[in-house]
């Protein structure tokens, strides 16, 4: 399990002159062990670390009442358990590097993550390793994604598609966000997502808030509902965002929707390995501009084991783009002017001759009327 | 709004020779302000800040696509906004700073919070700046409930507790978690939580790992059911857990039952102010050990912005009990030994005469059947 990424990602360290890689946060836990601790993103301080050493041993440490789920998933690492309240994760993560042969080598930690007061204590045990910062090598090392991910990724973006889809079939004017709410859940659970993140329900005059949540408001006449939900497996997450009108349209809502959705085929179009990000980002931009709103910074991200990954599809970057990359591209306009806002999140794969739309399971070609 | 914690915040400070104090988790910027900027939990690199000078001036760092909605939630606080990919977070909080006066100041941040690579940065751009942990100051103010705070995890514990109970009355023999799960989050927002977290939904033989979430898995006859929800409203979160047997209990799960409820009594009776947090551990252990099992580290742990926060009554801790504590108290056996675990998790509010009992809908004296 997960042998295809540790190679990957021992390969990345021997060019870097690394001895052992540390993870401490969830995501690199969840890269490196196909798995989350369930604890872990709930409290930062039930740390959960893998250290991956240059020739491919693995060993985690652990919270003692994790044990039994670690162990449950992993059969085959080291695991070193820490006592809640006894010991100090950092002082059992020491030990465990010495018992290695590590605690006078290179060594990468998530220096992004780690906190102040964890990273010095810990650098005080082992005064003579030398720590660099990896979380510049798990990021590129994560855009490229494996077949297993791309499989994960494609399974979790139609879930989210359509639990979306199937929320808004099921409400009608005097429906509540909440009730969108429910039947969000009840879709990407059915469907066998374990989590879910960000779930945006933003109707009416809240739909002009980029991050909101489901609230008691009742649907009216012509409302804009932007909905919007992160279906999630083993740490895996795939967003999709679509909006929706009540009963029919306000005031320029379809010549905006149009807009966006022409904006997602211009974008379909382009994606291929060797394309510059800017320079979709740019032809985004300029599609976008005969709408005379003020332009977003990004028209995507990369996406996997975060909401967002590098690299951005935006003003500030440019990377070409790579085969294996899973981007969540999302046209929006959060404030039409018309008192609305709209976004057309869908996910796409980078393969070897274009793309494909992972999140094909909506028709975004008209706007979807709520009735 | 928040004026009554930030004067209190404003005291301690005082007294710990503090100019300000400055929030960078997201439970704090909550503590602080009452609300969560959405994407801070999701992303950490997207700070969102708040300075609390002793004299209780309050200034916010919020990234760029956040702005609308904290200047919605806050009229009144001097906002500084920094734009994604373009600015540096700690140079704006920096400018901040030294705009406030306070470059050479005594500054209390989060430094179990902060990671290295952004705090190494701070501290570079203030040389003068002496800066100090504040987490201990926060964690010691928010272990005292505010009414309005009090009033937040009443209503909380409810909706955790009927939403468990509403699921369970609905599922029966050859449903599946999911639709437990389902039923749950159902509950949660149509009684208007904003979100929910740690959703445990553990039956039968998984009724003995401590957090797993809800799989395809379904009800057989005599299965243990363990069920746990937290609902959260701005920040706040009220956890609640239930157990339940299908149709009927199996071997030894009355008899365990019916020892967790008697440890709730004996707890209730204990907790009032002044009481040992250790002593109403070793009442539940000792009261436990008639059941010949491994006993936990704790039977609770004060709740509010953070699933667990200081104190726990547990083993390796004693502080009184105060007022204005609010618990979560939680008689468990995660493993039986006869393949089943349960947890029968409450929360209470320590007032002037004792406790008062917040997740009340439930009458957990008898073992709930699911039939």
């Amino acid at each position: 399990m997960r042998n295809e990424i540790c190679q990957r990602v021992c390969r990345g360290m021997s060019e870097q002159g690394l001895d052992a890689v540390i993870t401490v946060s969830p995501e690199n836990f969840g890269y490196l062990n196909g798995y989350i601790v369930p604890s872990q993103p709930l409290m930062r301080w039930r740390h959960a670390v893998t250290v991956l050493k240059a020739d491919g041993e693995k060993a985690l440490v652990v919270i003692d009442m994790e044990e039994s789920t670690v162990r449950n998933h992993d059969q085959e690492s080291q695991v070193r358990v820490w006592g809640e309240f006894v010991d100090d994760p950092m002082e059992v993560l020491s030990h465990l590097l010495k018992d290695l042969g590590l605690s006078g080598s290179n060594l990468g930690i998530e220096l992004d993550y780690l906190a102040f007061k964890d990273y010095t204590n810990l650098a005080k045990l082992l005064p003579r390793a030398k720590f660099v910062g990896a979380e510049d090598l798990l990021t590129r090392m994560r855009q490229i994604k494996t077949s297993e991910e791309t499989e994960l990724l494609r399974r979790l973006s139609r879930i989210s598609d359509k639990a979306i889809n199937d929320a808004l079939v099921d409400v009608s004017e005097g429906s509540s966000e909440m009730d969108i709410a429910t039947g969000l859940t009840q879709g990407v659970y059915s469907m066998g997502a374990h989590d879910f993140k960000l779930m945006i329900v933003a109707t009416g005059e809240r739909s002009v808030f980029p991050n909101v949540g489901p609230s008691e408001r009742l649907l009216k006449h012509q409302d804009v509902c932007r909905v919007e939900i992160f279906s999630v497996i083993n740490g895996y997450q795939a967003g999709v965002c679509r909006t929706a009108v009540v009963n029919e349209p306000p005031r320029e809502a379809e010549r905006i929707w149009q807009h966006l959705v022409e904006c997602k085929y211009l974008v379909m179009d382009m994606i291929r390995p060797g394309v510059s990000s800017r320079a979709v980002y740019e032809a985004f931009t300029e599609h976008m501009s005969q709408l005379d709103l003020a332009p977003i910074k990004f028209i995507g991200h990369s996406i996997g084991l975060h909401l967002h990954e590098e690299p951005y599809l935006g003003r500030y970057s440019d990377v070409p783009l790579e085969a294996g990359m899973v981007l969540g591209i999302e046209p929006l306009v959060y404030d039409t002017g018309y008192g609305f806002g709209m976004q057309n999140k869908d996910m796409f794969l980078v393969n070897e001759t274009g793309c494909e739309l992972l999140s094909d399971y909506s028709d975004t070609d008209k706007l979807f009327v709520i009735s």
